[in-house]
């Protein structure tokens, strides 16, 4: 993992979808649209101007996969608003659930406007989303690929949460999870593009298997950075996903590798030391033993293989060479990123 | 309010809709799946056959619909399918934000199952209800009517929470809250069945207008037996409404009324009395500082006018005579009940 720069087609991108993502909040009432404003960054909560949001991975995606069926940029936006949409309503939800305070360098919506107006306005952005495709052509094909997607990442909260509870956890049912969870959706902004321009049905699943990769590479590269990765870069409390006993990719990977250091993270974990207020050091301890049992080197090997595949699985469809480019630097960007 | 008999259509068309919902029900993910019989009351906790769940009026309302635009029941089961959907989404969400431990005299599902896999159950049938109206014939525009229903009815709960803290409510706002959270969905069941007959517009026009008002109707009485509803009718626990200080529509009708009860029943809400562990006492004066006030004539009356103007608004439209008895002895049922 080396520092890297985003690629141009990311702000590109962003540059396009922003408005008529701007547009499509503005249709909700007003006081949840304030939620939502917060929540991407757009506003502060008095109402002043927002620093921007995110970065906006799966609009880039969504875009490009209309591009790399020979379609226009416009194409895909409606599918890149509908995928932000309902990113930004399991971000809402999530947060609530997981009683996470911080996102993005800022705090959580639920902690400034209460877990209700949270909850409500990642509602709201559900509905909405499957609103947007709707006066799209092939927007049929775009809501079917986003509702599954959805119904998979709702499972995949579910199973994670349910994680929380269990030391019995097998790796096969975390990679499982992290599919459901991140993949699934990444798969779908990476073909919904295609998918709304009436590709052949080929080169859309070669798109989804491609985001489907790349969606389980990047979340091995966030288990690690929720591990490794310094609060300033990740917008997260040191040491947050070990303190709340995240049963995270590397963290599984070491439990279950039968080291004597898994063994002794796996008492950690079934212990009552780590609490809130675990001290630096019990969560330096934790990092250790995930590393010492093989977990960091395993999750940065199978993060690599996943890019690989990734990558490979746009090869032997006719994809657009500039869009394929542009899939493939967003694809190295994320799972290099150290921002 | 008379004693009445569930009209014989109500069951007719809730063993018509019956499977098709289980079928959607059972798309979802097994552990998100089992919440959500529970929530309908299909399964007790354990896994047990339940006792059947609510009484399904959206249901018919979508199912006669279209039968009143002269299609066959079939058009209308997957608007009734989405509407129930939808409607449950928002019972599973409101019974966490509101904390409400009881519903159709079974524990909530959020009290049984945990806060975060009532949300998530919930999550999954708001996204649910968009998919099960994919394939059907004009699925586009009653797609259209159940967004901007969900929305309406987001926004109505977000009002009736932000309402809790307020003592300076309006009449207008509470109807208009009212109007959101409850008429806009009956609204959508009363006309997307026609919607996907493809009906002419002034028919579905006029259908959804006899929704709003009958949503209206409805919520008032739901709001009357919120106050003097025996539990063993209601499913909920004596003046519950009460004790968590809803501005339900005859409360606040007795507030503004600016009569010296009105104010008494102000000055109640707005002091610490009204505890959950106050004594039935202190709720049985709020409820008659309500009746002092005017509350509860005003919304009986105003019930009776929403529930004649339900009526009048399918005056004029050709309406297959059939299907406009059936709709009309559910109005009649829904604005008396006392079950």
């Amino acid at each position: 993992m080396t520092r890297s720069q985003p690629p141009a087609v990311l702000s590109a991108v962003r540059d396009l979808v922003d408005r008529p993502l701007r547009e499509a909040i503005d249709r909700l009432a007003p006081k949840i649209r304030r939620v939502a404003a917060y929540h991407f960054g757009w506003e502060e909560a008095d109402g002043r101007p927002g620093n921007g949001g995110g970065k906006a991975v799966r609009s880039a995606l969504a875009v490009l996969s209309a591009q790399a069926a020979g379609a226009p940029a416009a194409v895909g936006i409606p599918g890149a608003v509908a995928v932000e949409l309902v990113h930004n309503f399991s971000l809402l939800h999530d947060d609530v659930m997981d009683g996470d305070e911080e996102r993005r360098h800022r705090p959580t919506a639920w902690t400034v406007f209460g877990r209700s107006a949270a909850l409500l306005a990642g509602d709201a952005l559900l509905g909405l989303a499957f609103d947007v495709l709707l006066d799209a052509e092939h927007g049929d094909a775009a809501q079917r690929c986003l509702g599954s997607a959805t119904q998979e990442l709702i499972a995949g909260q579910f199973d994670d949460l349910d994680f929380e509870t269990r030391l019995d956890v097998s790796l096969d049912e975390c990679v499982s999870m992290a599919g459901a969870k991140t993949a699934a959706l990444m798969a779908c902004a990476s073909s919904i593009g295609a998918r709304l321009a009436g590709a052949d049905p080929a080169l859309v699943n070669a798109l989804d298997d491609f985001g489907r990769h790349l969606g389980l590479a990047f979340q091995l590269v966030d288990d690690l950075l929720g591990i490794w990765g310094a609060p300033e870069v990740t917008g997260k409390p040191v040491g947050a996903d070990l303190r709340a006993r995240k049963k995270s990719l590397p963290v599984v990977a070491a439990m279950t590798s039968g080291t004597p250091a898994g063994e002794e993270l796996r008492i950690l974990y079934g212990g009552e030391k780590l609490h809130a207020d675990a001290d630096a050091h019990v969560v330096g301890l934790a990092a250790e033993l995930v590393e010492a049992a093989g977990g960091r080197r395993w999750a940065m090997e199978e993060a690599d293989r996943r890019l690989a595949a990734a990558c490979a699985a746009l090869d032997g469809v006719p994809v657009v060479p500039a869009a394929k480019t542009g899939l493939l630097d967003i694809a190295r960007y994320v799972t290099s990123r150290d921002h």
